[in-house]
């Protein structure tokens, strides 16, 4: 068959999961994935796009029965889930899905969250609910890729509707035919435009996902009907946003090949085709105990596309900062970090980085993959140290430590909880599986 | 220039234009616009559609402000943005910018009555805001069409949303720099698949259009910054979304060839392409008095994309009898109408139609334009009655007279309002220009 059921597929999915059935592993990338996003969400609440936000559709919220993370409100479940959507992207430190370039979390987690607040939901079932809607938002994203991307469309909002409708489908029970109508009505309100990617209406694209999503799946339960074939129909999602569609991807190995697994986290926030170089600069520093002064010059060797997307010697904002390889380089080996912390608006004008950047020497090495480097270090008194990234830090094959994890939502939330707050969170989505009310994380994250 | 700032154009258009330079004809047909809008939405509150969308987002909504209209209730602004703009949509009565195929007023029409009562209109700024709406979305239609519909999307959604923003920008007083960001923030929401149009969902397209451009205006005047030209930009909406795209036609004679004045309204409650038939079918009963029972044969000529869309001998539901030829040619014979009353489940049962709709015989000529058709009815003793449409009722050449737009309405809101609201609500709407507070118009729509 040319174009098999994807929809009513996906959707006997999300009927047919059972979390016994989620192999270990699968559960504990999940867990880490709720923990990189509490911490970017939390973290990213008094960013004052999120301040507009709220502004502009807080009066006209509903009953406050939902956390916004970090902003020390609650409001209705569906303002709740645009609100931590927007929030879990403003800092662009969220997980990535790097075949497809999805950010899963960040439009599903939310509206799984609000779901938890607003019914009764176990840790099993929020775990369970958050991997489905990965599954589902990945495949898709997978059977449309590179081309759906590419033409324009940002994708974690386009395919993080449907998961976020897939995964509120599974919390709420909804049958198969239901679901199907959920999937549909998510797929007919994917939306997201690249070009906002220069300012901050790219961070409704996670949050009209989360709050688009949670309501398809509010629609179907209430029987409204929609397509059984949104994704694949003619006029359908898949055909109608991306030039590719490959079926088979969109359902092969469902419930046995995880996209979960292959979810990745950044260990800084900025560009990740920056990660390897920045890496390489990080290590050099460690191992040589290297002084910024010390330095005569930088030489770092990239893949093309790095410096396609990076190469600004004297960015003046920190969003250009964290855009620059030069600077996000330079603030490796003065810092020994590259954090939210250390790419502040402020901290871009610190004159030692700003001295050692003018000696970052980047180059295209077509030799190199995405995520390696080389980086060669001379000193004023003539040493040289180098050194070849085979796989940055925090790609699949180089993943972050849960330590190092749980070390990145300490810096994002502790200026926003305060240490206390900050580890029973953590705790409780590390340990999300066990709990009997889901509910105990969202509480956690209320700022006081 | 190959492509010229369109959304700072608009922009400009947006925040310049002033109501007392609107042509008399303009403002009359804006106007006729309203009263069209009004009755299909009055008509269509009580569709169990709707009974769904409010049981899933009512329990979430907020400060009961704007009005639902023929519903008996008040919600929030952006909740009854969607719930009007589902509304208006549901009886498939509304009205038709037939060049782009845009129902312009289902999306923009509930972002400016939410806002009527969220903050003081005028009556002349309500019916301005409608008609800035309207030239927006349409002429961003034309510069896209026939591409972007033929592809899958449901423009109303898609360009709705656009003039949704544009009209809540001018109420909202935005400057130039907050009105493009409203209208990128409302283009990167821009959404609606043709797939939806077998099921429900497809209202949610006029609904969350209109709920998001008005939300779009509000993020703006928050500061949410977003693209100066999220609609011409390399990945911004008309590239990602359609192939074609003629920036000269979104923009030329803005305020001078006026959209609003190409803007039609249905007589039938059915697919457009029957409307010429129908129409034949009316006036041959009316000329000769012809009885249901004296018929032995009824051709139809009709454009062939009319047999395309609508050829369907034996319909079941009142959903397929609106969109076959055969059933709508009988129900005009046989009521001498062919509105909501005349196609509901129920009537559709109705025996003489159903003889009748045997006895019709439609072909395609490819002579006749889509408005045009040929009736040739043969009685049983022998006699032969011929008309040819030459415009059918209801288009631009031939458009519905005032007294039938608002008997239209009567029949659509009376069994929702009672006469005497109904009269009152086609008052104010005629006299819109002259109103002091436009909230007058939404009360007016309050079901008891």
């Amino acid at each position: 068959m040319l174009r098999p059921p994807v929809t009513a597929t996906l959707a006997d999915f999300v009927v047919e999961a059972r979390f016994e059935d989620l192999p270990t592993a699968v559960r504990g990338e999940a867990a880490r994935t709720l923990v990189n996003w509490v911490g970017g969400c939390v973290g990213g609440a008094s960013h004052e796009a999120l301040g507009t936000i709220w502004r502009a559709v807080g009066p006209f919220s509903g009953p406050a029965e939902a956390t916004v993370l970090g902003s020390g409100r609650k409001t209705d479940p569906l303002t709740a889930a645009l609100l931590n959507g927007a929030s879990g992207a403003v800092l662009d430190f969220d997980d990535t899905h790097l075949r497809t370039v999805i950010h899963p979390a960040s439009p599903i987690a939310p509206a799984v969250l609000a779901l938890s607040q607003h019914m009764p939901v176990t840790g099993a079932a929020f775990l369970h609910a958050l991997v489905i809607g990965i599954e589902v938002a990945c495949k898709i994203g997978n059977g449309i890729s590179p081309d759906h991307y590419r033409h324009g469309w940002h994708i974690t909002g386009t395919c993080g509707v449907i998961g976020a409708a897939a995964a509120c489908s599974k919390l709420l029970g909804l049958d198969g035919q239901k679901t199907r109508w959920a999937l549909s009505a998510a797929a007919t309100q994917a939306a997201g435009l690249r070009e906002m990617f220069g300012g901050m209406a790219r961070i409704l694209h996670a949050g009209r996902a989360a709050q688009n999503g949670l309501s398809a799946a509010l629609f179907a339960r209430e029987g409204l009907v929609s397509s059984d074939a949104g994704i694949e129909a003619e006029t359908g999602f898949a055909k109608v946003l991306s030039r590719r569609h490959d079926w088979a991807e969109m359902t092969d190995g469902l419930g046995e090949r995880w996209e979960t697994l292959e979810n990745t986290y950044k260990p800084f926030a900025t560009g990740i085709v920056a990660h390897p170089a920045i890496d390489g600069c990080i290590r050099l520093r460690r191992a040589h105990g290297l002084a910024a002064d010390e330095i005569a010059r930088i030489e770092v060797a990239v893949n093309p596309i790095a410096l396609m997307l990076t190469d600004n010697p004297a960015p003046t904002t920190a969003l250009e900062a964290r855009l620059s390889i030069q600077h996000v380089c330079a603030t490796g080996i003065v810092h020994g970090a590259a954090g939210i912390a250390e790419l502040t608006d402020e901290m871009i004008q610190h004159a030692g980085t700003v001295a050692l950047r003018g000696l970052v020497d980047a180059s295209p090495d077509d030799g190199l993959e995405r995520d390696q480097a080389r980086v060669r270090i001379e000193s004023r008194d003539g040493r040289v140290f180098e050194t070849f990234v085979e796989h940055a830090y925090g790609s699949l094959e180089n993943p972050m430590t849960d330590p190092d994890l749980d070390d990145k939502v300490r810096t994002l939330s502790e200026p926003v909880l305060g240490a206390d707050r900050t580890e029973r969170l953590i705790t409780l989505c590390r340990g999300v599986a066990e709990l009997r009310s889901a509910a105990a994380i969202a509480e956690a994250g209320e700022a006081a």
